[in-house]
């Protein structure tokens, strides 16, 4: 039996940035980016009116002549000269014999003889080609997380496609003789298997949209087969069940038959003590416990940081905050609690049913809480660690 | 032009919450639960070993006869006397003649003779029919967000498909000769469309996968028809662009000869000034200015809440946060300013390029800070509100 810190550091050890891929713009929300990105254009690409209203040679006149008109996405070059003025529109490339765009609502136009009531600064209402970003600059560093702004920034710089670290593939093996699936009717004995779609929907969250989803009963052969074909085209395999040692446990001698070598076996924590962690070659295995909550609890825990680190996230590593507690919490077992609780206003409030087999107030809690292996009590108003589940 | 309460306020008297549908679980993550649920079974469905162990009739016998055993996922009721006990194993029902279960640990056994090293008080090990959930029990409230536990708790209780709020059919409708794909080599005068990927992004954030996307140029006959297909099939259009009064911006009048009614046009804000509010029955349309960022800044400030009210979050209306404030804003245009920057610890640093047509900077940010019209200085250690993006 290991302790939690020693767990996270030896899936840490064992766990690499994924490879650089090449991927749609349009399919890039929530990866990472895998390279600094250079400006491939100058942004404006060329020198663009800011405003409705008319290009011209900046003087002291009065009154200019309108000679054309530039609409925005018209690749003319307007021609002009001293006293003329082109009509000109938002967005719109300013002809290069201008260097001043007056706003309409400064001017009086008859025909084509424009009165300028108000003449703006030289320079007015121009933005340089390249005002923002010049072709070659550093736009955006490797590990920029791909949201909706950055996404749209590529877009506006020409990219369709964008480097980003590729996520794992990942499988999920569930096991156990007495799990019938929701929606069919339940035999005695039998509980409904909740767990292959909560870590699906976990997944989801953390990243990884696609999974690939096996489930077996308690038997061996069944077992080693079903881990044989899943460690074939996954990076990363959940096996959820059948890693206590009980008589009809084959999960553990079934990933020693495919050579999946262990890293450690229990972790000194509540729940989640049973969680298995090995390797064969540069794949993962994590064979968590079979109660729905404590699965949940490992996954939070140990599984996601190692997503996050796979995916290319600089931060990787689970940030912990504090809070005050409400209630006072007791841990005479000598193991790390983690507790599920909500924590608004800094104030932190344990949930009743934290029961491992129980997903409810899994469901309704925002925080889990840490109480330490070697803390017997922790009073009302003493600070407590927590990880904030919602912003994993 | 009205202010930015004014036009929130609008926005939400003409925002109703969705239908009820019912969805597959699988496809629920992220929706919100039209209804209470009730559990339509006890959990656990049966008395359930909660150990590795033998089910027996607690006594003060220091030896027990073997006479069978119960797997987890076995119907069967194994009947037992007193003085007699079954293997059982975790998760298992425990036969009805039973009364408590013996961890494995805690016996020796040789052969069918099972001797009690340490007998466990009465009822140990055994999980009560219904202890965590009674068939009938409120279990999940109308209003709680699906997320992975709640999906899982559902799925527990055997649910394969749920009630939701059903999310907008939303459209977006890009206008604009200027535009080019990224991916396409860039003409003189043009620039790359990104307006359309950006929103598609923060729909998908906001919990809208699918979108109807149409793209015309500055024409009134093609921007006619295209706003009268995206109303036929859906329930809110984003438009993009043409929204201004030039000689080109034809977007107001299409919307007219559709019949969207004006709720409002022009807030007192920067950037996103015209933005473009109307009606056309239950159906919704923000007409967004063309610049990038005054597009995206309407979206997170004004359509954001609006798609959340609609999905069913109880919460929907943006919380302001506040933070100390690191360098001095000066707002000499009597206007509500919406500013990029940082928030961390309680810090709110102001970005530079706060441009309106760049993306940039919104791409590195959190936070959006929140400058009143009649607020002409913030000074350096003064609270500021602003709306945290990656909380939204």
């Amino acid at each position: 039996m290991i302790t939690v810190e020693d767990a996270l550091r030896r899936i840490d050890e064992h766990t690499a940035l994924g490879s650089k891929i090449e991927i749609s713009l349009a399919e890039a929300y929530g990866y990472i980016l895998a390279e600094n990105v250079l400006a491939p254009i100058s942004m404006p690409p060329f020198r663009q009116s800011s405003m409705d209203g008319y290009a011209l040679q900046w003087s002291e006149n009065k009154a200019y002549t309108v000679v054309g008109e530039v609409q925005a996405g018209i690749a003319r070059n307007s021609a002009l000269q001293r006293g003329e003025a082109v009509r000109i529109f938002t967005g719109a490339r300013v002809p290069d014999d201008a260097d001043t765009v007056i706003i309409q609502e400064h001017t009086t136009r008859e025909a084509a003889v424009l009165n300028i009531d108000k003449m703006p600064p030289l320079k007015a209402n121009i933005r340089p080609k390249g005002e923002q970003v010049q072709t070659g600059d550093l736009v955006l560093e490797e590990g920029t997380v791909l949201n909706e702004a950055a996404i749209g920034f590529l877009a506006g710089l020409g990219f369709h496609t964008v480097p980003v670290f590729e996520p794992p593939k990942v499988g999920i093996l569930v096991t156990g003789n007495e799990l019938q699936q929701p929606g069919q009717p339940l035999r005695e004995g039998q509980i409904y298997e909740s767990n292959s779609i909560t870590l699906q929907m976990a997944l989801k969250c953390a990243g990884i949209p696609e999974v690939s989803l096996e489930r077996v009963g308690d038997d061996l052969g069944e077992t080693v087969n079903a881990v044989k074909k899943l460690l074939q085209n996954c990076d990363l395999l959940l096996i959820s069940g059948g890693i206590s040692v009980g008589d009809y446990d084959f999960v553990q001698e079934a990933l020693e038959k495919n050579e999946v070598h262990e890293v450690f076996y229990k972790i000194n924590q509540k729940p989640g003590k049973p969680l298995w962690f090995g390797t064969q070659g540069k794949k993962k295995v994590f064979a968590l416990p079979g109660n729905p909550a404590s699965s949940l609890t490992c996954f939070y825990v140990y599984v996601w940081p190692a997503l996050r680190k796979i995916r290319g996230v600089k931060t990787y590593k689970t940030k912990e905050k504090t809070a005050k507690l409400e209630t006072p919490i007791k841990n005479p077992f000598g193991k790390v609690l983690f507790l599920k609780a909500t924590v608004s206003d800094g104030e932190a409030r344990q949930l009743g049913a934290q029961a491992s087999s129980m997903l409810k107030s899994f469901a309704i809690c925002n925080a889990l809480l840490i109480v330490p292996a070697d803390k017997e009590v922790i009073n009302p108003g003493e600070e407590i660690r927590y990880i904030a589940l919602d912003q994993l």
